[in-house]
């Protein structure tokens, strides 16, 4: 048995909803299991009745039953146990539960006493709307690719793309220092190409370079990019880390806008009972980490979420969260031109639709597509 | 269409093994899809007929039927797609298709051409083992916990159990940087409490605290440890990333032992028909990404990875592997000294044997327990 230890707590909580599948006391003992596992992670016998127990242990606050077999579990904990760090954060919510079967973090209530330890997003739906000077409708946004083509060839579809009416043009994903297009060359090449796409059509596109990398590298890319004249960054977070898009979000030296890249995060949320929810990957805390604009594959392309789990992403980007912005949903992954209209009618005009291959098909190229893609835009907000 | 383009590749490429469910034309179907995906992201028909199509689009090398409805299919890669970064192996390895059903990242084939671009661990089992001094029987963890003891209570405990004879002593996972127990005193007294411990003994046990924090917060937890005589370090790539634990094994100035603990990883591994491969996720990423020892929770304790998973990862582990060292599987997770001997059987040696909480039950104290289990493992390995 510890000796009785005293600590000096604000009492603050946070609270997560675990979604637990089983039957009703199998649930309530793995709900018991979690309240341990994800913070003293000691055998709950050998403490004694302390202030560890009485507040560093999960706290069970309700349970609701959703259907046979399937509850939702409250469980809160101290908010010095996340100690005010994402990473931390992360770490208590899911760290050694996602090794658990059954279990799945559905969502997260967080308090003003946590939350103002981070920033958020910089810009958000009004600052970006602000910074491209567009308003009353989606932004429009796509990716340049494939992979293998030169830096130059990849400028010039830039190019093509700002002159036709893109507002964010970003790397696709798989851009990253291949010998095909070095970052370096790649970039500078691009971002020259919208500045010059911009000083003829008087719009303010931002090019968005990908500058998900290893290590140091990926703030030497972040800077080399800002210096080059970029205007957002695009980032995995899923393969770097979300404090690594919040640091890029929070450096004030860069202070451009984030992209969200959902790449290697499907393992999160491609089966219902494991894993954490759609909105609260994508969503919470995607803006929790400073992501403007959230990118995921939406429903009906070539990928697995559902509509409920596309409009759960929707929702927590704009949900209220303390004092963080709320951030653009941007619907994704195989969409067409043909889509705008249900899009807009879906999301809303506080969207990114991001259009990829499909833009490469018009007969007469793609600043012609992205023409019509921009008056396909104005048109589903006409009818509205 | 695109015009064709030209490429000067090496020719040398990685294969990646994805285990797909579905009936056989379905599964045909999924790897023609992932071998577009997961590098062009681009509508095939409009690639020509040129060095693209032919060298960078993801190409099937066989498909072996392994039960009903359930396929490996090998789809190799050109090595420059990855372009010698961890960041971006892991983006086409699984990126995008990470968020598509039903398929698997089973296992990896990686051509010296690509090892040659990593260190992978600075010591694997062979300097880990003169590093401590320790041959012939598997080493010694343990964790100090719970979170909420002050630093000095934690500090007392890492030094009963340097005393008692454990190797290695790392910070539970959930140690950050809390008001409980701050880093930067936590990591002094610990380190000291070792240095102390280890003049008595005459052993060579080390401290590693959690370098697991938000962005540049890592890098000055790291060097504050290995100012203050700190052993090791252990990191949760699936917190800050698999390039980030490859940046601290790889730093000449730091030049500590790597402990990779399995935080928020479970998401990868917790569903046999998504995610990424146990062996994969916990043995070949790892010591790609510099890792010495690495945890997972063994079977039989409150986790859910099956004897077969956990024989998986120590035999990627340990596997030929270029240039790359084998490496400590450390099985763990709810362990007591009664499974001492099993383990030693199922393991061999060259384990790194973690008990936790366990060592807590002792009546005569941390110090004894941990004598108790040198002693354990002692008499296991003369039976062998």
């Amino acid at each position: 048995m510890l000796a009785p230890t005293k600590l000096a707590l604000s009492g603050a909580r946070f609270r997560v909803t675990y979604q637990i599948a089983g039957a009703r006391d199998e649930v309530m003992r793995k709900a018991e299991e979690i309240c341990i596992e994800q913070t003293v992670e000691f055998p709950a016998d050998l403490v004694p009745d302390d202030d560890i127990r009485a507040h560093v242990f999960g706290r069970i606050e309700s349970v609701e039953q959703r259907a046979e077999q399937l509850f939702h579990v409250q469980i809160s904990y101290a908010i010095e146990t996340a100690g005010l760090e994402i990473t931390q954060l992360l770490n208590v919510v899911f760290g050694n539960t996602s090794m658990k079967p059954d279990i799945q973090v559905a969502d997260l209530a967080l308090p003003d006493s946590l939350l103002a330890a981070y920033a958020g997003p910089r810009f958000g739906v009004a600052g970006l709307r602000e910074l491209l000077g567009v308003t009353g409708r989606p932004l429009l946004c796509t990716a340049i690719k494939p992979m293998g083509l030169s830096a130059a060839a990849l400028a010039q579809m830039t190019g093509d793309f700002a002159r036709g009416g893109i507002d964010l043009i970003k790397d696709d994903h798989g851009l990253a220092d291949q010998v095909f297009a070095p970052y370096a060359e790649r970039v500078k090449r691009c971002a020259e190409a919208v500045q010059e796409a911009n000083q003829r059509t008087g719009r303010r596109s931002v090019y968005a370079p990908n500058v998900t990398a290893p290590g140091r590298a990926l703030w030497e890319r972040a800077y080399l990019a800002k210096q080059a004249g970029a205007g957002a960054f695009l980032v995995a977070p899923g393969i770097v880390g979300y404090d690594r898009m919040q640091a890029l979000a929070d450096d004030p030296q860069l202070g451009l806008p984030i992209l969200f890249h959902p790449a290697l995060l499907g393992s999160f949320v491609t089966y219902p009972y494991t894993g954490m929810a759609h909105g609260v990957v994508f969503g919470l805390l995607g803006r929790l980490a400073g992501a403007d604009v959230t990118i995921f594959p939406n429903f009906g392309g070539r990928f697995s979420f559902s509509r409920e789990d596309c409009l759960a992403i929707a929702e927590a980007a704009r949900r209220p969260l303390g004092h963080l912005k709320p951030i653009f949903p941007a619907p994704a992954g195989g969409m067409s031109i043909g889509r705008v209209a249900d899009m807009v009618a879906l999301y809303g005009v506080d969207t990114v639709l991001l259009i990829g291959g499909d833009l490469h098909r018009h007969p007469d190229g793609v600043y012609a597509a992205s023409q019509r893609f921009l008056e396909t835009v104005l048109a589903a907000c006409a009818q509205r």
